[in-house]
């Protein structure tokens, strides 16, 4: 066995958003987000039949959702319960944002 | 909603290893644990029934499988499967080891 590293290739990434799963299973998929000054698009919402908790590993990044905005700085991590609308606001443009999201079926 | 913070009190823990659930349903749990200068008591391996992914955010460790020695630095993560037999060889004492690691059944 030989651990992967969840921080592998993140500078490589360019302009926009990249998605990696990194377990998928029936109950829980983990996914890596690496995003580079992005927004989610203009009147785009998430509305997702999983729960997902997700922290930000690095980076700076503002999560909408339809009553408040929600700032994070590396290691603030939410739980976002399914169904609950929530956008990507803003992350830096300085720096890649890692984020690490555990999707999951209560 | 207000994020919470997985680097909070992390220099407070003395000597040992600490435990937080961030976020416990029946078929995922997402655990913190702060590993101070710690290995696992000799001879003891943990012997879960649920699978286990997990990632090392900060400091270093040595995760002995019974075939094995897995070195792990920040950023890297592996996923054990259930009944794996593994212990926590080692953990520098240089500074804490944090994991975050992810508990579920397939």
């Amino acid at each position: 066995m030989m651990a992967t590293n969840l921080f592998d290739d993140i500078l490589a990434h360019a302009e926009g958003e990249f998605f990696t799963d990194l377990l998928s299973r029936e109950n829980v998929r983990i996914e890596r987000i690496v995003s580079h000054g992005h927004a989610s698009l203009e009147g785009f919402w998430y509305d997702q039949d999983q729960h997902e908790w997700v922290v930000v590993l690095k980076g700076a990044a503002r999560l909408r959702f339809e009553d408040e905005i929600v700032g994070m700085k590396p290691g603030d991590f939410v739980n976002i319960p399914a169904h609950k609308k929530h956008r990507v606001e803003w992350t830096t443009p300085d720096e890649p944002t890692l984020w690490l999201a555990v999707f999951y079926t209560a």
